[in-house]
């Protein structure tokens, strides 16, 4: 924790993230957001070719969506609902006096049709199921938005609101496992481009509760979802900065997401931590940008 | 109400926005967020001269700077509060089993520490008064956000998650005014320059209830906020794609937002709609950018 909160310290004190008295909600000033774009710029150059279909979501996802997907079973300490105060004059009367007051004004708070989005990909598969069979080449999209989870950190790489960069692949199992692997290469490459070490691991995500430890052993045992792992804090503990994932048919049950022939989609995708990447860079070639070597900005801004 | 439907169903039909079965919650193509990038590359082409400092923050903000910033006052409806399970292993049953039988599961969600950013500009306030007095020169600001109002519609210019972008004046009462002058002069060349006809007029907010009213009035009867407003699927019901607000010394005081001699400064900000600008666009240009005016998709493009 303290080499954490030291890096947490020595960023806001460089002004890259500022504080806005929340851990996990933070600020970010115009360099940090340049290396964002670089990286994005980067993972352009290496997926552009692959012509995916580019959608961008908000960062909020239709409730029905929401609660079909399942994301309440396994991590429901993570997700976000959006409520808002729906009263009448008297009951707002009474919210501003509670408000002055400083006692709960929150009750008359009722839940809206929108969740914020857990994982940029949620949105996207019965927004894909929606259109109709896939062709026989199956579908490629690329994928990017701010997501939340409610995990207040002093480890500035476990923040609140976060962007991840995705590809999602849609296809028969070699389609997508296939690229799964791609993606595996490409990501090891690239962070080699940028001066970063990492190793690949079988993920560990924090499922909730006893019954969550059979969801994580089986998400280990079938080899699910891998992640790449990058020191930022700790060599010992590193941080996932990418991750692997191949749901089988699952997805692709659930939202009848179907190929020409019928058969059940399967589906993988490749997501990017967008500011857990920019604060490995950081962390491993300093908080001064201009100072980087050489290789590396070429790498990040052409 | 016709209009604005036919509209979005040409939008939803053309693949720029996408449904997601919330009314005023859309997934953008590709080709739509190139339209917003190419109109904040205009700005930056105009404002990038002078200076601002750029900051982004995520689209949440402290819930403490939410509270105090008064919005619940005036705008108690539109306000999204984010809400966690935090509960224990129990209480997650319970909850799984209200959404299997598709009763509320969500008694259990709690206030966090986050509010939906309403506005752009709102999480910066407070950031700069903690840094201490302002350079007589002042502080100007490059903002943007995506920002949250509770307002379903069937106006695709009426989103319930939208992109805000603002430019944020902190100095002298002349400063600050003249900055929101000669916004109010760029944007309406800015706009020309895109082919779009606007005006300029005194903005009308909807302040909740009776009591808003009378704030209504005084925001009416002080020119403290005017709109620049560009018709989308109404000449007679314009959309307000630019606004342009004059706090006094209010936000100065509140903060703690002092000037270098001591005196409160005085705040104004000039903000962007890019998703209501993008849909002018497409309004007035049609739905094919590739035959957009060449003059157009060079201001836009380069």
């Amino acid at each position: 924790m303290d080499m954490q909160t030291s890096f947490l310290d020595r960023l806001f004190d460089k002004g890259l993230l500022i504080d806005t008295g929340v851990d996990g909600l933070y600020g970010r000033s115009g360099q940090f957001e340049d290396v964002i774009a670089g990286f994005e710029r980067l993972i352009g150059t290496v997926g552009g070719a692959d012509k995916a279909e580019v959608i961008r979501f908000p960062p909020g996802i239709n409730r029905a969506y929401f609660e079909k997907s399942g994301y309440m079973k396994s991590f429901p300490q993570l997700a976000g609902t959006v409520h808002s105060f729906c009263g009448c004059e008297l009951d707002h009367v009474s919210l501003i006096k509670s408000m002055d007051e400083g006692t709960d004004w929150t009750k008359d708070q009722k839940i809206t049709d929108i969740v914020l989005t857990p994982a940029a990909c949620y949105p996207l598969y019965p927004t894909i199921a929606k259109r109709g069979n896939l062709p026989a080449s199956g579908g490629l999209y690329d994928i990017q938005s701010y997501c939340f989870r409610h995990e207040p950190s002093k480890d500035p790489a476990r923040q609140q609101l976060f962007r991840m960069r995705e590809y999602v692949c849609m296809g028969t199992e070699s389609d997508v496992t296939e690229f799964r692997q791609l993606w595996m290469d490409r990501g090891v490459e690239m962070m080699e481009k940028i001066g970063l070490d990492v190793k690949i691991d079988i993920a560990n995500d924090p499922f909730f509760g006893r019954a969550g430890k059979m969801l994580a052993n089986n998400q280990r045992d079938q080899n699910l979802k891998f992640e790449l792992l990058i020191p930022v804090t700790s060599t010992t503990n590193q941080t996932a900065c990418m991750s692997f994932n191949y749901h089988q048919d699952a997805f692709g049950a659930k939202w009848g997401l179907n190929l020409e022939n019928g058969d059940v989609a399967h589906t993988a995708c490749v997501g990017f931590g967008l500011e857990r990447i920019a604060l490995a860079l950081f962390a491993k070639h300093g908080l001064d940008v201009e100072a980087w070597p050489q290789p590396v900005r070429d790498a990040l801004w052409g």
